[in-house]
């Protein structure tokens, strides 16, 4: 069960902000994400410790119809990848001192050699054309491996933590969580993904329609819409957003994949999202629907789209900022400054 | 002189940005700013050696007319606050390893005891309501100080320089040296600075207005446009950015304040654009008017209007990240990544 953070601090951390020597409201976003985490850590002086990346990686069956330009040996590839940190995940979390856990989620090729995570459920996901991507039983235990690898993190003294995800195909997986869940029209939802061209899209589209009328998701549970379109990697994050909520965790939301998951927990849990800050907008075209419908305003957009927690990484400096400000800047009584007239 | 850096390795820089192991574009802005970054230093490997945040702080003879809802006061009172390590950008210059100078320019009061740079112009300018800001040999000597500053940095080893500005009243001084240099109407080039209110903002454009009938400065040359209108911070920022350009460095460029300083400089030197990465939005009303005249688009907008150089040192590390995806980042044939089909 997820609470929503007491606002009794709120009005101390209000004052806290404005007493710092700078205009009111003068670190614009900044001032309402130290407001948010205060809330979050119930604390007027919060600290973010061990940041935390888990990255997910799926196969997804859908990928082998024909959505994406890449073929599906390139998420396993990725992951070795992600292995002898070469990636741009890999990159971003060592410039900003972000562990980095690596999670085989489902991927369809044996990553059993590698040092990583071993979560898998099976070799990647049935295609939703014909079938659920799984069963209910393989549902529920992505849920609870997202949920006990978050909640490891959270013993090991983490209090701020954000996803990544790899797997082809699984922009076709989030469109159609996100559409079910919604209610906004499916050719709404989908976007190129890794770069598809026009007649690619045009694919992709008739076949997510194909899915949603073989389907009929109409009165789905968020469960039975996870169980039915998602993808192992994308199931993991929802649980491990709840269960990163509970732990009253600070979670750092990017791309379109990881907001999709948060779509779905919401759904499940509505007060995850008080423990959500939007770090940056993709470029695939329905991310912005997403954020809209959740409320949600990025704190950047740099018109990335590659997924793998990017977003979160290159922009967690900024929520340190924030923090950073709130505990370290001088008041105006400390520093001898005056206030306005 | 400021020469525009040889394109000769563009082509290069984007199949290197291109073989990383991510699809075509993914890195969105990031992208552009490591070709950038490559074409400013001339190199297919770019790096960024001890980033420096210069801190201009002069008073403006305008701020006793009523433009302010600060105290001139207060910009010596800041200065004590950024030799304490209190101010905002004391703490996100520490967070991000970027040495910070702060430089007495012109303040109204005897700061030769603090442990700054002492390039002291005066005791603030003029009242451009009755005269010129400055003398020519004020400007002049304004000018060059902000240039052997940054020869300095340059001679230290920094190939990254950001510039701050503290200055009560110097959104006037701002506002007008770019309304004249761009031709843009005055009212459209004034804003609330620190935070005026309604009847404030009117009263700041009629004092301003005034300023201008006095002048008249049709046909002004840019530099007599900053003797008459400027501040003793403006004018060695705007020195220190052409000398910074003519030296090779990346220019990191924020706010109200530096970017008018940047309109006089590219005025005077056109190619000092080419090293200029316009890094943050500021919430003041016509930053968007002069990002816009000088065909730059920010990296990100976070609703601040704070100045001190606080937009570059929040972003600082997006910077950061193109240099090193660009330098750490795998390419396909290095990770056994499958290119799309």
């Amino acid at each position: 069960m997820v609470n929503e953070p007491s606002r009794a601090l709120r009005q101390a951390l209000q004052d806290r902000i404005d007493n710092k020597t700078k205009p009111p409201g003068a670190l614009g976003r900044l001032e309402e994400i130290a407001l948010q985490v205060g809330l979050v850590q119930q604390s007027l002086n919060p600290v973010l410790n061990r940041p935390v990346m888990l990255l997910f990686a799926g196969d997804h069956g859908i990928a082998l119809e024909g959505v994406s330009p890449y073929p599906q040996a390139v998420t396993a590839q990725m992951v070795g990848n992600f292995v002898n940190g070469g990636a741009a995940i890999n990159v971003f979390c060592r410039q900003h001192g972000i562990a980095i856990e690596i999670v085989d989620a489902g991927v369809n090729a044996d990553l059993s050699s590698l040092p990583i995570l071993h979560k898998k459920i099976a070799m990647g996901t049935r295609s939703f054309l014909q079938a659920p991507a799984m069963s209910e039983e393989e549902f529920l235990k992505a849920m609870a491996a997202g949920a006990c690898l978050v909640e490891q993190k959270y013993k090991e003294g983490s209090n701020v933590i954000g996803f990544g995800e790899m797997g082809i195909g699984n922009t076709s997986s989030a469109a159609l969580v996100f559409s079910v869940l919604s209610g906004i029209p499916l050719d709404e939802c989908i976007g190129r993904g890794t770069g598809l061209d026009d007649e690619g899209l045009r694919k992709k589209k008739a076949i997510l329609h194909q899915a949603l009328d073989f389907h009929k998701p109409d009165g789905f549970s968020p469960q039975q819409v996870l169980q039915v379109f998602g993808g192992f990697e994308l199931v993991m994050i929802c649980g491990a957003i709840i269960e990163a909520a509970a732990c009253g965790m600070l979670i750092l939301i990017d791309g379109f994949i990881v907001t999709a998951a948060l779509v779905a927990a919401v759904a499940m849990e509505p007060a995850v999202k008080s423990h959500c800050v939007y770090t940056h907008l993709s470029d695939e075209h329905a991310h912005k629907l997403m954020l809209d419908y959740l409320g949600g305003v990025p704190l950047v957009s740099l018109n990335m789209r590659l997924g793998e927690g990017s977003g979160v990484a290159v922009t967690y400096p900024l929520v340190e900022s924030a923090v950073l400000f709130l505990r370290d800047m001088a008041s105006f009584e400390d520093a001898g400054v005056s206030q306005s007239e």
